[in-house]
Formats: C-alpha cells, sequence, structure tokens
C-alpha cells in the first residue's frame, strides 16, 4: 500500500477516536501581573504595586485607520493588560470595511470565539489532513462562532457596510499565522524553487509574491 | 505564635512567589462536537453527521426580559453550541438594568474577561486570604476587565440606562457559585446555627435568608 | 424563555457531561526546593545547598492557642517545608476546640482530603449553581472525606472534646477564600449599597459586619 | 497608530517574554491499549487480552513507492500500534527520493524531531506573526533537528540519492496540515475570490489550483 | 568523550535547569463520582443518586493484621472512596510493626507526603541517574515529610514499639513499583542471565529471587 | 481482611478504571531556546541572538567507546540542542555492543518509543503492583517498541553483531533511574541492613553490592 494511503488511514482513524478533553487556564496564585517591559527582574509585578488599572483597558471600541486589508483592531493581550498574564486570555475586538477581510489563518495555541457585534461576516475552518473539510457560515449581529484551537479559518466581511466582532482567545499568546503570507514573507525567504513545486506555481511567481507586502 | 499569625505569614509568602504560569486548551483532535442529549453513546458526535451549525449560534443579542437582580443574559455554551465541547471556552451576552447587578460569585474553574459594548459597569474582584484586596473600577463604553480565576468578583450597572457586555470564560464549563447564595440556597439547608455564627448574624436572619429566592 | 431559566438549563447539561478526567502534578526535574525568602535569585536552591531538612518539618503536632473560631493548626507548605516546591501538595493538621468551627470557604485550586485522627466532625460541601446540593456527613475518628476542588465547604467540631483532623490538598498554593468574609472583610470595602442587596440584608447591617474582624 | 503596527508591538512583546514551560505526557494509569475499530465499546482493550505485540510494530524499513511528491513513509500511530495510546507519541520513517519533499506543513499537536538515517535534507522552519523568523539547516547522516509546535516547516532532499529519516513527535495525534494544500484542497472549496486576493494571485489561478491534486 | 560521560554531563546539566513547575488537578465539572465496578456504562455515576457516602469512607485506622514486611495499611482511593474520582488525590494510614518497613519504592504519578500520627520512621529518597544523592531523615510524631514524585524512597520503622503514618499522594492512582520486586516477581520472569548482569548477582541467585514471594 | 489483599483489590480496580488521557507539549511561545550554561541571567536565550544551530545537533552516529555494559550513545537534548528547551522531547541513538544491555530502569517522567536501526534487541516492560506483568519482544531491523511512562523496561542486544537503536522520549528531562543501581549507588549509602532484607539479600552482599561501580 502507498504511504500516502498509510497516512491517510491512519489519520482518518485517529479523527475517529473520541476523546472529550479540555484544558483550562490553571496559574499558582491569585495574580501575577506582567512587570513593565525592560524592568522585567522578576516574573511578576511586586504585589503592592499593583492596581486596578493593570486588569483594566480602554480604547478597544478607538481602533486606527483600515490597514491594507480593510480590517482594523485593537487587543486586549499582556502588553496593553498586565493583569492578563497567566490568565489564559486574549481579546480583540476588529472592524472590517466593506469587502475588508482576515486572510486565512491559525492560532497554533489557543481556540477562536467570535462575536459579531454590527455587520455581517463569512466565517470558516478546514480541519487537518487528510479530510480539509471546509465548515462556513454567515453570521450577523448577534452570532458566534466557534473556531478549534489550531486550524486554518477564513474570516470575510460580507456586509455592505462595515463589521464589528469581537474575537476572544483562550491563551495570553495565542500566536498568529497567517497563510500563505508565512510561506513568501518568510526571512530569509524560502527557496523559491522548493515553494513554486509545492505550490503549484511557476517559480517566476513564487519571487514575485516574495517581494509583495503581506498582512501587517 | 498562633496559628492565625503562622497561617498569615504562610498564605502571604505564598503570595510573593513569583510564577507566571498559564495552562492553555489541548484537546488531541481537531474537533469533537458534543452529542445530542440523550444520544451520547459515544464521546463525540459521528463526525460525518458535523455540520458548521454545531460551531455557530444565534440570538445572543435578543435576551429574554431581565430577572430580579435585572440581568438578562445569552449563554453561548456546549449545549447551545456543541462544536464548543473541548475548545475550552463559554461566552456569554448580558444586559443590565439601571441598578441590575451580578452578586458577587466566583468561577472556579475560569479567568473571565469582561468588555463593555453599551453603557457603564462597575467591577471589581477580591483576592484570597489573607490579602482580601479589592480591586475595582468602572468600566465605559469600550473598556475591558480581567477577572482571575477562582477569585470573587463583582459588577454592578452603573449608567443611567441598561448596559450590555461581553463575557468570555477560557473553559467550556467554568462553573457559576453566587455568593452569599451558596450558603443561603444550599439543599438541603446548612445547619443554621453553624451559617449564624460564620456569618456573624442571629440564627433568626439565617433562617429568614434561607427562605429567600436566590439569583437565577 | 428567561435569562435565567436558559442558563439553568445550560448549566444543568454541563454538570451532566460525564467527564472523568483529573490531574496530577509533573514537575520538570526530581527536585527544585524554593530558596529562601529575600535569596530568590534564582528559581530553585542551589542543589548543592539542599540538604534532608529541606524536605522535612517538624512541630505539626504542637499548634498555638485556639482562635476566636475555636481552630488552631500548623500547616505544611512551601515557607515551611521548601523542598514542596513544584511538589504539588500543602498539608496541615488541626485542633478543633468543642464548637470550634472553619467558616465555610473555597480552595480555588486543590481539592482537599480530611483524616479524623481524634473527636467528630461534621463536614459538607455546597455543589455550584443552579443545584446547590449540600452533601453532608459526620465524621468520626478513623474516618476520612474528600472535597471537591473550588466548591464551599464547611467543618465543624461536633465532639464534646476537642477534635484533630488532617487535611491532604493537592496545590502547593491551594488558596483559601472564606465566607462570607470575602464579602465583608475586603479591602477597601466593597460598596456597601451593593453588598446589601446581594446579601438581601439591610445596609446598616453590612456596613456593621464590614467592622468586624473574620476569620484570621 | 494603526492596528497592525499595534498589533505588531503586541506580538513581538509577548514572543519577548521569557517562559520555559513544557507539558510531558501524564496518563492516569501504566497502560490503556487502544481497542481494535469497531469494537470500541470501552476506553482501554480488555488488559487479559493485551499482548506485547500491542506495543509492537514492524516494517517501519518497507514503505511503499514514493508518491508524488517524491517520499513514502510509514507511520508508528495508534491503528498501526495501539499501545501507543495515552502515552504520547508518533513515530515515522521516511524516504525521499531525488528532489523529494514535504511540501511546508504544520503539526498543531507537536514539536517533531528528524533524525537523518542516510543521505542529507534540507530543513527549516518559520515563526509567527508578525516575525515570520526562517530558520533553515542542511542535515547529513547523524544529524538531528528540532521544528518547534505548532510553525511552519520544511523538508527537501538535497541528496544525490535518496534520503531516510526519522521522525518523532510528542502527541499521538498530532495533527498535519500541509500548505498551502488545506487552502487549495478544502472541502467544499474555500470562496476563489476571496483566496484571491488573500493569495495575491488572479482568481482563475486560484479556480485552477483548487482542481489540483494535492499532497497525499 | 565517552557515552556516559555524555549522559552523565547532559542529566547533570538537567538536574539544574531551574524551573518552578507544579501541575495542579483540574476537574472539567464539580464532582464525578466513579460508578460502581460492573455498572460502568458511563463515566460518572448518575448524580440523582450521588450521596455524601460516596466523599467518605470509615476505617482506616483499623487495618487488618501485619504482612510479611511488618507493615498493614487502609487505603482511600476510587474503589473505597468513588468521590475521589477526578480528584486527583489519594490517602493512607499505616502501621508499622517494630522493625517493620516498606521497601524501597517508586510513585510514577504522584509525590507522596507522610505525617507521623505515632512512633518514629526513617524515611529517605534517591535523586535519579547520574547523582543517586540520598536525602534521609528520622521523622518523630508531629513530623512531615514530602517524597518528590517518581523518585526510590524508603521508609522504615526505627520506634521501640510500632509507628502509624499518613500517607497523601497527589494523583488518584499513583502507581506503586517496589523494588528489587519488579525486577525479580515479574511474570514471566525476565531473563535471569540479563537480571544476573544488571544486578551484579550470579544467576542461581537470581533464579533463586525468582521463586520468592515479594511485597503484598 | 489482610492489608495487603485490600491494596491488592484496590490496585486491581484502579487498573481496570477506563481512561484515555494524553497530555501533549504546551509552549507559551514559539521558541525560548535555552542560554547558555552559566549566562542564564534569563529564561529564554536573546531572541536576537538565536541562529539554526540551536535547534540543530550533529555527531548523533558517531557515539564513543561502549562502556562495561557493552552501550554507548549519543543523546540530544537541552544541553547539546538548546532549541529543544519547552519542547517536550529527548532524543538519543544508541550502539549494543554483543552482549550489550541497558540495565533495568525508569523514565519517571516520559514514554519511550525505540526503533531498531540494525541488528536486534530484546525489549520489555514491567506492569506495576501488584500485576507485574512483564510484556517483552525480540525486535529487529525495523521494528519499534513502546515503553510506557513511568515502568521498569529492559533492552539488551540479542544480534551476533552489534545492535544500533533510536529512543524517542516525550519529555525534555524524562529522567533515568537504573535498577538495582539506585539502591545500591545512592550517596550516601542506603543502611545495608534494610537493604538486605528488602532484597532478600544477606547484608555483606548488600555492602559489597555498595562497593560495585554501577552504569554510568
Amino acid at each position: 500500500m502507498a504511504a500516502s494511503a498509510i497516512l491517510f488511514i491512519t489519520l482518518a482513524f485517529l479523527n475517529c477516536i473520541r476523546f472529550s478533553l479540555a484544558f483550562d487556564p490553571r496559574p499558582l496564585q491569585d495574580i501575577c501581573v506582567a512587570p513593565a517591559l525592560g524592568l522585567a527582574t522578576s516574573t511578576c509585578k511586586d504585589p503592592r504595586l499593583v492596581t486596578a488599572n493593570d486588569f483594566y483597558m480602554t480604547g478597544l471600541d478607538r481602533p486606527g485607520p483600515f490597514n491594507a486589508y480593510g480590517v482594523t483592531f485593537v487587543v486586549a493581550s499582556v502588553p496593553t493588560m498586565p493583569g492578563l498574564n497567566t490568565q489564559g486570555q486574549l481579546f480583540l475586538r476588529a472592524e472590517l470595511a466593506p469587502n475588508g477581510y482576515f486572510p486565512p489563518h491559525i492560532h497554533p495555541r489557543a481556540s477562536e470565539l467570535t462575536y459579531v457585534m454590527e455587520g455581517a461576516v463569512e466565517v470558516g475552518f478546514v480541519t487537518s489532513f487528510p479530510d480539509y473539510k471546509y465548515y462556513s457560515k454567515v453570521l450577523n449581529k448577534g452570532d458566534a462562532f466557534i473556531f478549534p484551537v489550531g486550524l486554518v479559518h477564513t474570516v470575510q466581511n460580507v456586509a455592505r457596510g462595515k463589521s464589528v466582532t469581537t474575537s476572544s482567545l483562550n491563551s495570553q499568546n495565542p500566536g498568529f499565522i497567517f497563510l500563505p503570507d508565512s510561506l513568501y514573507a518568510a526571512k530569509p525567504p524560502i527557496n523559491s524553487s522548493y515553494l513554486a513545486r509545492a505550490s503549484k506555481l511557476d517559480e517566476n511567481t513564487v519571487k514575485y509574491l516574495q517581494t509583495k507586502m503581506w498582512f501587517g
């Protein structure tokens, strides 16, 4: 039997095994506020200096201008809300211009729950090899959707006007891997001949893509 | 030295130990949709029957009428969004009438990030014995706040009109322990003499409290 | 449907999901003795300076005088037994005078197993919202009882004389949240009008309670 | 400040926080052999029926013919070695023909350690947004390399003849997400207009790519 | 450099890395009582059938007669206290006759805290290869000692009369591996020539040891 | 009933409980390269100084001379491959001379998957008390075997010539406890009278064994 067939069966089987396991956060103390950058001589901020502001953040509804992809957003994470440290969460509020979108991406360390505050977005995610099943849905105001941890997912504005969403991720550092950005924006560049074969594109196209500005 | 003094020093020391640890979710497969209640012959729903609707929920912005505490909310959790199973999250959108409030409560299995969509709420949390330090803050539209896992926290509407918030919890089953409800609403009731002494109230007051309707 | 009814159903369902999951401790090295307070320039004590005394503690059976609640106890924890660091345990031996008791409390980060060495104690715990089911039992010499992690539990001496118990907690820093202490002893105080409404007491009673000495 | 700049700073900061955390496997019993597929009435195979063969597998050095990418491999995983269940590992031995390669891919649930038994391979991985730093290396016989968990990585044969490698992954179900395969092979297909914009390709090229056979 | 020297340095280095990591228990629901053996059609006992007795056990102070090693003990574990399921603990009370002892043993899944209720015991543990450092201590009434997870440890009565101890382990199934029992009591027997060489004993001695009754 | 019989039943029951749980590694950042020994002022190496060499190691196929047990090996671990830090793996390639063997040993923090590159080895493992079941198998070239975490296991060359194997362990610091080495090589020595009784050997034999050179 061909190796790929064996792998196919192997992975198909693995996806059928029925676990129902989730890990939730478990710090070993009540709070551990991240110390100011550049002053990190210890792991947590001196408790005597902690204030309610360490657990607080303002301005999530005042993002900057749209980027080239038609999106703008503000993130509540350890740098902007130091009390999030050890609490296993990151939160963001995004606005998408008409036709705005997030390119496909993966969070290797978190699931993401999206809630639509305004407008309408089409979302979806792709299961891993060999199924590559694409589950997608149009979300309207008041709808929510869960992107499972570690899977490629898509978000595009399908409203006439702007859409506004919130995203809840269950890691303080979920990681963002945009696709195909990480293939073409890698520094130093990945070998273009290899990328061309893997992408089924000619090498000149790959070299051209490697000169482009990607999501950021 | 008195036992209480020893414990005080012991716990104060523990709170000074500097950890920076967080656990994030880690299922062992891409997805594991919860099977329909009553049909749970296996741990995950048959993958061939899974659809995008399993990861989706509508109506978070259409809660029912306010309860006696002046709050109403809709929850995205495994029963209403079966694809949340193993993904380590629960999400809710709440509305608080003028003077509405959530009584003090604890989530033993999750931290909670609150975002204010509309209005203004006063929030706070109390660290554990022996510090009992209360960190509180008024949040306005566009503000966010993190309640650390396992600590008593408070939420009260301080706007003239209603307030609207979202809550992101990083467990699919965070647990809700309202206070002092769990002392007085326990079934069968906790010994009223014991409760009176622990609460520093007379026993008749405790017996009266044990007849009241609590948050629900 | 009312929000509270929806939450009730949601949580009742969650309590029916059948998990059988426990996390046990897993350090990444044999031992990591906590360094002396004030000398914590690294995370573990220099292994060359570690002795058997770091894993040892004496005097658990020689507690101080009873406190106002009629209890006294000695704790084996990282400050008193530095080798406990990373080993996921805390242990205490308590004595309860006639009528002595621990007020209701929660350990957000540990389950607790109690063993009765002498006397008799009545113990119990309350499950979380919305069930609030109270499981209680009188324990005699030679009996043991498990308090599940994160739940409100009660301990009262019911012997004519003193009782002696041991408690095993499976976290090196389980946290102690006494109730209703954390509501009334918080510093600065929680808004008394809010507390009065949540506690179904008049505000003057709350203000009075906020002046009292609580467990310690 | 633009949203993307804020996110850049946020994520750059996150990457600087210095954790040194790893989770290792922790089953709750000695062994839990996976039951035969179709007979899974319980979670572990009846211990009385377990034999040494459950922990054993042969033929890792006898893979089938090369696939279209010039690779062939045999996997030791739960389906082929049932005793691997709960032990947190998957292992494979691969052969790469001259010019053979694995397309870029991610294991969302495992790190991978590659060892070169024969030949020479060029390997590399890309860190996440916004750094996209590419660390690559040519490995010769007797060399090893670690691919961190959840990151895009590349493997290409650079020997004149075939190369032989082993891969150790620290999850029993690490997941394989090949790139750009999961974008173009998703079923049903992802909207081609969206993919074209995200990939910076014209829509006809995307539609053409969506008809191709991908890694398998 | 010789392989053993390299391993020595490697492991010595690993033991110097300074982690301060502990995992504590985290079930995903309040309680999950183990169902009766033979009736285990689901993972937790039907909550409607749960009683306080599920969390309770009596008779820990009434052990049977001493075994051949001069020890006797009673264990609170899932079979005797079903509510322990998912709570991450096991507890035992032991009595040691004069000269009684536990042979050296390992708990692969738990640390153990021993408390001396009566008498005096000599305890110790050995760190792993290549240090093999032995930390030992005589414990008297009221003393406690922590055995780190996964290390060989020893317990011997050194009182004139009997000694009584309690042991708290932070796993519901810690595992017991007695030494050298597991070498000689294995069924079928381990090859005696191999064992003789590994034990630096002649093969006849090994064969003789393989016929003996070991701890139990 | 005798205590040992009760424990037997207790543990037999525990081995029947059917969990299917595995923990996989989960760092909180992409990479965290271990800093050079002696320069460890922070937990991870400065990311600007990280190079591909940190994730790379050469010479696994060039071990030193055989030791007294007829084995030699090279280890990829944090000291030799600093990028392994937080990635939850350790890897080694071993050569066994004719009649070479590893003495029985335990890895308290990892399972081990062995692959045979050349020759033939007999391997086995012993389950914990009270079963002590020995599962063994002769492995030939191309075969693999999994040793469950925390169990005593054996490896002996049974080929006429040398054998070559690889071992994959799913912890960056799995721990090595050789048997009976840790009983006799402990420093300071374990009481010889106690060891003699536990080993069922006369005390002079034990004292002699305590003078020998053990595996290293």
